[in-house]
């Protein structure tokens, strides 16, 4: 790509080529895609964007590759909506939500592995590959079929069947008896051992680039401005970091005024590694032993931890540690009030935008976003218990006896 | 809505007050909602659609409710994506894919349930009704916690329990002792009895409009003109005959310059009614007890079926009748080509295509639409059998001895 100059080492500086490598030969410090931005400013603006295709790929100028080699089953443009009744709940006059459970496999992954994946065929790759138990695995699995590449998807040989089902159906499971730290180190060892695109080791820096996409569509969506506070749920601190970054890029650019958002990082008491090196004043978060129902925030060694902290420090953000009781609570407070069925992720963040309003961080009049990673569709047993339903006989009268009066919705 | 001048009988032409009726007192035929043309082709353009949001509600001077007042949760707009790949296998140069999977609770019935809802709200109506087994539950039960009012979903209450989270997550579930006919006789009393809004009955005429926006959405995403097939896949015949429509409507309106797109039906062999009129050549299709792995598709007795039948025969179109084992084929076909996992009905829609192309009736080069309906992710049983999965130990000469070599994808 013209607008790629490098890639960078975010701690030491040091420049790299562009080749699928995601990490310092001197510091070990991870890499990032390093962007002329002045060779972009003179092409991109709101009409160029404008031009665009209704996807990531409208944004193709701040992305590391090619609109015209893009593998796309339609990642992005995600809808952002006014959030009048859960506002009304809360006591905020100004609250949107970025549904990205509206992406083509129903999660933010489509975004990040578009990008990978295009790159990998820039690459000349003909293989690629993940390990996950959970979104990462449907996003590149579908993927990986729409590129027509070899594709392995490694998940443990003994999860749900409907998760196994939902990725296989692609065509390009390789289900691996042992757990998933089993899976993680086979998929290590065959990173060294075969000339494949990792989407998310080796790939990681194109890869994590794709999330910017969010920061970019809530500026155009909200009619080219930054909004106040975005509550971002955080695992590596990927998406945190990306968001923001895609924000400051459009200000940077001029496509915006300014950006002047304050980051907001939402985690669940069983994994908050972040959150609570925020809360606790440290820059480095210590690792943890993950042990929450939220399982796609159950990262405890959180690679952008620490980037993460920085920003919500920078931002006058905050950080909050999610009670696992309240997930549930704060995912069936979105679908009541939003008619939107959330991955408990979203829970982690509804229930931490419910605190901060609570506590005054946000004002009843700052335009605020929740952001929405996915869909509750995958992991309906989160909500099994705490979901309330009434039962009648088919007739009218048990109808009365039992539902009216009582409030059903 | 001013442009609505009434409801009008689809067979005998009487006019009728925009209420929630949905058949004609004297004849029994099906009312529609009857538009002033005129005074639309005053107020719309491809500009102004343009200018309106990213959702079903950009087309809102062709629709029967006033977007000032629509209850969204983001319907609509969803991607059309070029499948180059699955056209490959077919021999399809020009073939796309409507994915509608990527509405908000991932199936098309947002688009119809968005302008019911919206309607009801119109009409003052406090209640909003269905009965239900699939995605028709989901949508209204979302689009009914986000419109605010008392919502009423009725499904069987020995439906899978994944099926029943899904929809009593927005909190309106009323599971029902019994089995489907029950639950459809309990709620034809309730529509007696009581004065709510029963999306598909009472709302019909409104409700059954909001598909139209298919039609607009395919004219609008090809560059503002028709395709010269669509496959559908027909339960009532609603969708068929909406799509159909839309595209006509913007034809008569000069915001394409024709619409000469040839009808396809496409139904499983387990229920088809309406492919088996159009191919023996018969106007009415017969009632039949539906048995098939299409759930969503299994209505006996048409609605729409004659006018889909008279639709098919009038643009030179086709009707297709899937045989039941054909149907996963065509879900894994899809899947492992464009990176799309549709629900059973999307099954039936590509095995459909498939079939046209082989016969010829879809040449190389003639620009083809299927239309995905909704995700496989609610029905994943349908595909249980038929996925295959390698499974290893977590070893590089495992991998090699069971992987390498055999084509995992």
């Amino acid at each position: 790509m013209p607008n790629v100059q490098s890639l960078r080492c975010k701690e030491c500086g040091r420049d790299y080529p562009q080749e699928p490598i995601y990490v310092c030969d001197f510091c070990f410090g991870p890499l990032e895609v390093n962007y002329d931005y002045d060779a972009i400013a003179k092409n991109i603006s709101r009409e160029s964007i404008q031009d665009g295709p209704l996807t990531i790929w409208r944004y193709d100028e701040l992305l590391p590759a090619s609109r015209d080699n893009a593998v796309s089953i339609g990642a992005g443009m995600t809808p952002l909506l006014k959030a009048e009744n859960l506002g009304k709940e809360l006591g905020l006059n100004n609250l949107w939500i970025k549904n990205d459970a509206a992406n083509p496999t129903h999660s933010f992954k489509d975004r990040v592995v578009s990008v990978a994946s295009t790159k990998a065929v820039e690459f000349d790759f003909d293989t690629i590959a993940c390990a996950s138990t959970g979104n990462l695995a449907g996003a590149t699995a579908a993927h990986g079929a729409k590129a027509g590449m070899n594709t392995m998807v490694f998940i443990p040989s003994d999860l749900e069947r409907g998760k196994i089902l939902g990725a296989a159906v692609f065509g390009s499971v390789v289900l691996v008896n042992g757990n998933y730290d089993d899976v993680n180190r086979l998929c290590s060892e065959l990173g060294d051992d075969r000339r494949w695109a990792f989407v998310n080791i080796n790939m990681r820096p194109y890869y994590s680039e794709g999330s910017k996409s969010i920061g970019y569509e809530l500026a155009e969506q909200l009619g080219w401005r930054a909004p106040e506070h975005v509550i971002v749920p955080v695992a590596s601190g990927s998406l945190f970091t990306k968001v923001y970054k895609g924000l400051q890029e459009f200000a940077q650019l001029g496509i915006i005024d300014s950006a002047d958002t304050k980051m907001h990082i939402a985690q669940p008491f069983g994994c908050s590694p972040v959150a609570k090196a925020f809360v606790e004043g440290q820059a480095h978060p210590k690792p943890v032993v993950p042990d929450t129902i939220a399982k796609s925030l159950a990262i405890g060694s959180p690679a952008d931890g620490m980037y993460s902290v920085g920003i919500a420090n920078k931002t006058g953000g905050s950080g909050t540690i999610v009670p696992e009781s309240e997930i549930s609570e704060g995912m069936k407070l979105l679908a009541e009030t939003e008619g939107i069925f959330t991955e408990t992720a979203g829970g982690v963040v509804i229930s931490t935008l419910r605190r901060l309003a609570r506590e005054g961080v946000i004002g009843p009049d700052e335009e605020t976003v929740a952001l929405i990673t996915g869909t509750g569709l995958k992991t309906l047993e989160a909500i099994a218990d705490s979901v309330e339903t009434v039962t009648i006989d088919p007739t009218i009268r048990s109808f009365d006896e039992v539902v009216t009066g009582a409030a059903v919705s």
